[in-house]
């Protein structure tokens, strides 16, 4: 018989003990934020892949030599081991060419600011395609049922991300079917290019580029990013002339895979050695900028959160592996990669994966995180609410926790996920186009973000309950 | 007697009824936060500001230009009546002269990045200072009892603003004193000027501006910002060539006060026109950069807030007032005077000033408010919070709800003060400098502000008690 004092004492003592389990958290998150914010070196190590190295398209040398750089830095960190996990990964150039040009009936010309969405043909033989523009706004308007005429046209999506959602996430998501599926939708209807309005709020003449992805059941056509400004004055100015043509020129091209891989470092834990906990961001980047926002800023997020672990001595209980990805952009197959043998290792091995967090939203100060876990464990991510608020990190939100690690969702007991929610507001103004450079990251902003992925680090490896 | 089901009955009712209040208020946010990025002026507002009018220093005649085009865009909104409540303010100009540079003792010159802090004399003249540099950390290195001899010298302020804080605000405060009173304890001490290190965590050339204050009793020196870079370069340097001197001109000069005023805009309350609800920024700026977040922010903020209210068909319970403060950089001269009156109208009239509100911290992603208030209106305030959740607004912390509307804390009954919070982590990287500029604005993030403040302001209007 349990007497009710019983009780009261486990409620003190619990109590109690919850209490010196917070003021320790507390005091921990505290020494991760002085040192990134005091002593960081997230800033410098952004400009030396940003600066030093550049745009990272994967195949790329420069991809090649980020990696290196990579690595490198983990072993300068006190990683215990690196590794470099291949990859076969696409190969394709944008080439030197990409240019459109507004001809009206008057035989005027006015260019326009586009650039090859990735993966795209270029016209034929680098030849000039000289076609009529149809300007649509959604895909549905060129159904197979609709009775609209694309044959032989230039088809100009024109849908412009939602203003009024709060989430700039929400609202490019909204819109970027135009870009991912455009080009076939239209192609299915006898179009012979695409222009995609760029995916980004601001109004400006900067195109922006991204992924398309072809139907294989249909032909292939050039497809490119224009620019906002020159979206919305191609759809008004070639409806008011119907008897215009726009001239579109691309010699992007595609080669065969080459091999290049996700570069690891691992941190041997403590107390739960088989239990690994991973956490990074994506090496490559986009072709045009630097690669600074996206996702620059979760390279050295990742590597940043292993060397403040390191300065100030904490010791994981877990094993820690920080990942930095290849082919996030148009692929993913370094993360798909790394959930295969993750696979593998849950069932060859006693490995079993608990945990994994990545940083892809850009270097903006950070706002939370989004997780993808089950009931049990969002609890207790969202039990961090508290030790966060000193820091301003107060969204605990449900679901996209990020595309590199999203693949480790099929495995059995699903790992927590969890993805760095920075603010979004200014993130797509810059987001694959020329303007992702490392002038437009902010240094405290980007130490903010990097602590912040550490301290969380930290707390899935404190408190993360260990699987059944 | 009431029975217990009387009990569950009010329960019930209550619950229904407060669930019916909060989806009506939780609907009110939507449209204002549509209104605001669908169709807002608060942009283009700042735009006409600061690049229409440019920069505001009291007393200057850009300053009287933005009085009167503040009252026409009040008028143009829809405002029952507006005046401009006259205020005395003080009259100083920058002149065209602030040169400083190091003469190693090898006669080699570096010219130093410097501008005068605002109501600094010149130099005697308009003449050359020169005098060797002593560098400080802290005021009381300076005080009566130290036996640190500053005579003759040009003191050099050099503590940095503190970089583990992660309130900007809170590091900013941490350092003002050296640029408030660093002249006159330096003077105290037989210095003959000061260069106080720039207000930033950035590390670059911008001097930034802000006011000193004279202590009487001490000898008038000229004072000058420093910029960081500059700052810990001189200091540095000068420690190493102890017989290397500064060289300091500056034409800067006050003139007799001038009066300029408050511009205010009245909306009349449809249920208690005796309860005033006050909304405002600062219509006065530094005399560098065109005062874009310090206050341009604050002011189309507000202008935006009346026009959002009027676009959405809200008819305010309570009066509202919409001011532009003048004089808040230089004397809160114009806050001062708006108090003054207001308690005049407290004790002559039935008039009670229930609440106010400012926004004077950038044009930034609203966070949340700072809240000067009793329990009771605290509570009420932040029982907003998951309201305003959808709009990552978090923060509802009390004190500092801001310069201009402080002096309506001793009022009686002490009205509830708000303070609209934006990102802190860019303010100081523009504030005071020539960069504080339209372009470091950013359109969404100033949309999200206007929003924000015109929710607040509608929800003070609706669940507010009014006095007892």
């Amino acid at each position: 018989m349990i007497r009710p004092l019983s009780f009261l004492l486990i409620f003190i003592l619990s109590t109690v003990a919850s209490q010196a389990q917070w003021t320790r958290d507390s005091l921990l998150l505290r020494t991760i934020y002085d040192e990134a914010l005091a002593r960081g070196e997230a800033y410098d190590n952004l400009r030396t892949l940003t600066k030093g190295i550049g745009h990272r398209l994967s195949g790329s040398e420069s991809a090649a030599q980020a990696m290196k750089w990579g690595q490198s830095v983990m072993d300068s960190y006190g990683a215990d081991r690196t590794w470099i996990m291949p990859v076969i990964v696409p190969s394709w150039t944008r080439g030197d060419l990409a240019e459109a040009s507004f001809v009206g009936s008057d035989g005027e010309i006015y260019a326009l600011h586009i650039t090859a969405l990735g993966g795209s043909v270029g016209t034929r033989n680098d030849g000039v395609i000289e076609a009529p523009v149809l300007t649509v706004k959604r895909l549905d308007e060129l159904s197979v049922d609709s009775d609209v005429d694309a044959t032989g046209k230039i088809i100009l999506f024109n849908r412009a991300m939602d203003p009024v959602l709060i989430n700039t996430g929400a609202a490019y998501g909204g819109a970027i079917d135009q870009r991912g599926n455009g080009a076939s939708v239209a192609a299915a209807k006898g179009a012979v290019a695409v222009l995609v309005r760029s995916l980004t709020h601001a109004l400006d003449t900067l195109p922006h580029t991204g992924a398309l992805r072809y139907n294989d059941e249909m032909p292939r056509i050039p497809a490119a990013a224009i620019s906002t400004v020159d979206a919305s004055w191609l759809a008004a100015t070639a409806l008011a002339d119907p008897d215009a043509v726009v001239r579109l020129q691309m010699n992007c091209k595609a080669f065969e895979d080459v091999e290049q891989g996700n570069v690891i470092g691992e941190w041997t834990g403590a107390e739960k050695p088989n239990e690994i906990i991973t956490i990074g961001g994506h090496l490559d980047s986009w072709d045009i900028g630097e690669g600074a926002h996206d996702d620059g800023a979760g390279v050295v997020h990742t590597l940043e959160a292993l060397r403040i672990l390191k300065a100030i001595g904490y010791q994981p209980k877990r094993t820690i592996r920080f990942v930095l990805f290849i082919n996030e952009e148009n692929g993913n197959r370094g993360g798909k990669e790394y959930a295969r043998q993750a696979a593998i290792e849950n069932a060859e091995t006693e490995i079993v994966h608990l945990a994994a967090m990545e940083s892809d939203a850009g270097g903006f100060v950070p706002r939370g995180f989004r997780i993808d876990a089950d009931d049990a464990a969002t609890e207790v991510v969202r039990g961090w609410s508290e030790l966060f608020d000193a820091y301003n990190v107060h969204q605990f939100r449900r679901g996209g926790a990020g595309v590199d690690i999203s693949p480790l969702k099929s495995l059995k007991p699903r790992p927590t996920l969890l993805g760095l929610s920075p603010d979004g507001q200014r993130y797509f103004d810059f987001h694959h186009s020329s303007q992702d450079i490392f002038e437009n990251v902010h240094k405290r902003e980007l130490e903010l973000g990097a602590a912040t992925f550490a301290a969380a680090l930290v707390l899935l490896d404190q408190h993360l309950p260990s699987p059944k």
